[in-house]
């Protein structure tokens, strides 16, 4: 019999708010029938959203009431000392006291790294978490990138710890035991890059457990020669978030073109499908969680913009997660490089 | 009459070799009657390419023999120290004796910035060169963005460096006198990034002179919010080459797409035109040069894979600069600011 589930979810999170959040949550629950949500948030609102459902998924998610909730503009500051009923918060605590598996928010990024920071408190040997996620590739499989934000600080010795959490976390979601890892770099070169990013370099390349590959450059991010690729939050954010960017302005590009004559209107009728399939694919980081990994517990973001779908995926990667034990996996792993 | 211009040209740089930079060359020397150029490298090569020039192009072309090349590999502590006579070097060294106004190369980028430092020697007040090229937007004037990897330090100086050099680059270059200058963060609240681009943020929102509208996230490089983007060497070379191989990423998916069915194959087909004209926007950074600023002199970097009519542009960029004098503006900007 498969082991009972649970996962907290802040279903407050999120820009479209609780029925688009609970409506991926639902979804989770008849796909998996060992899961159990306890979402917190709004009773009235929650409840309201639950009534209609049949009583063996009702059975299933818990509502746990929180007057306050955290808006995407509020400054951890401000969250860690005013708002401590607030639903992130809330899940987060479960997580901490043992009542849920794992967490689920798709709320304030800022927020969720300071609690989650606080109330579970990094692994031994990891000094920040760090916050990781999947992406195309031209190849079938997908390359995970971290950090993407959560941690700005430049230092070798934290490109290091997420080049191991890095590639504990990817070998046991991907049951790749050898996953390929690379440092994101401005050359290939072993002269390339800034002081910090060679000392990582040396510290990473010096831990057999790691299958270290060197350097990789921005333009062989979705080219699939590395399965793992490493760099620091500020680099990783922006990375990331210029990917977002370009995938908007071709979309722009194509709605200019589309208009400029008749012939290219047709065209873009027609390869509309095409445009669709590739603009979905492009978008992939907003439909996949990401994993704020490091810490002695499972929290899982997902897009702000998540729509139902994502908030699913969320809850199916925690669910692996959980199953995976990856904060036991990457204390052991830890431990073991430190002993090597 | 229009003054006579002096381009010193690298006529070995770049993957294709003299063919392709000559040709570049003759292009601008028909469209530009006032243009001189000087191209440096082997004498033999060069001369049989312009044996077939119309006397009025030859007489304003010269040949200057370099019996060394400097390859894509070679390391800039290698070339210092053993390439005197390479064809990129003259080119400089050209500058620095007054014989031409600027010079263009489209070789290896790290050489380029070890040579033109050492011989031509940065602008008083300026601590290390920067690169800054312009990217196509969703609007129709280009943002442009520095430091793409000339200078790897994240320190608030080197960014206060270049938000000084890109606004008058900008300034001059597109005649829009106060060009809105933004600082490339991780979010746009005054609460986000490292504590470099926090001290950054000070020291450019104090100076005057700058049309400063703060910070700027990843997403909105192409939207046209900025005119010039500001960021380290190190994130603005991965958020280049980020962009570079999303376009890669674009034309395999497309690619693989058009083979997945029939239909798909007829749309790809019809849409062919309209993913061309995407593409070539896409890749504009491989069509236009890219200044290295702050020398005490002018240096365009033509990208590795330049075509002829990239060449042109580099020498078209180098003309207009040489126009407007930007070296000597970027000096008394520097200076005035240091007296505010």
């Amino acid at each position: 019999m498969t082991p009972i589930l649970t996962i907290a979810l802040d279903a407050m999170g999120g820009d479209f708010g609780p029925p688009i959040i609970l409506a991926g949550a639902i979804n989770a629950l008849q796909t998996h029938p060992n899961l159990h949500i306890i979402a917190c948030g709004d009773a009235v609102q929650l409840t309201s959203i639950c009534t209609e459902l049949k009583p063996e998924l009702a059975s299933r998610i818990t509502i746990n009431h929180c007057q306050d909730v955290i808006t995407m503009e509020d400054k951890p500051s401000f969250v860690l000392r005013h708002k401590k009923d607030a639903s992130m918060r809330r899940a987060i605590e479960l997580v901490k006291s043992g009542s849920a598996d794992a967490c689920v928010s798709a709320g304030n990024t800022g927020a969720l790294f300071a609690l989650s920071s606080i109330i579970l408190r990094t692994l031994p040997g990891i000094n920040r978490p760090a916050l990781i996620t999947s992406l195309p590739t031209q190849d079938k499989q997908p390359v995970w990138l971290l950090d993407l934000g959560a941690n700005v600080s430049h230092d070798a010795e934290t490109l290091f710890q997420n080049a191991v959490m890095g590639s504990v976390l990817v070998q046991h979601l991907t049951n790749n035991p050898h996953p390929r890892i690379a440092l994101l770099n401005v050359g290939e070169e072993n002269n390339k890059g800034n002081a910090q990013v060679k000392l990582a370099d040396t510290l990473i390349a010096q831990t057999a457990s790691l299958n270290y590959i060197g350097y990789i450059e921005g333009n062989d991010i979705f080219t699939a020669k590395a399965d793992v690729i490493v760099t620091d939050g500020f680099t990783g954010n922006i990375a990331l978030k210029t990917s977002e960017g370009i995938a908007k302005f071709l979309l722009s590009e194509i709605q200019h073109a589309a208009q400029s004559s008749w012939l290219h209107k047709l065209s873009a009728f027609i390869a509309l499908p095409l445009f669709r399939r590739l603009l979905k694919k492009m978008k992939a980081d907003q439909y996949n969680g990401a994993s704020l990994i490091g810490l002695q517990g499972i929290v899982i973001k997902s897009h702000g913009n998540a729509s139902a779908n994502a908030v699913f995926h969320a809850i199916e990667l925690a669910m692996q997660e959980v199953e995976q034990q990856v904060p036991t996996k990457i204390k052991t792993t830890i431990e073991n490089i430190l002993l090597e």
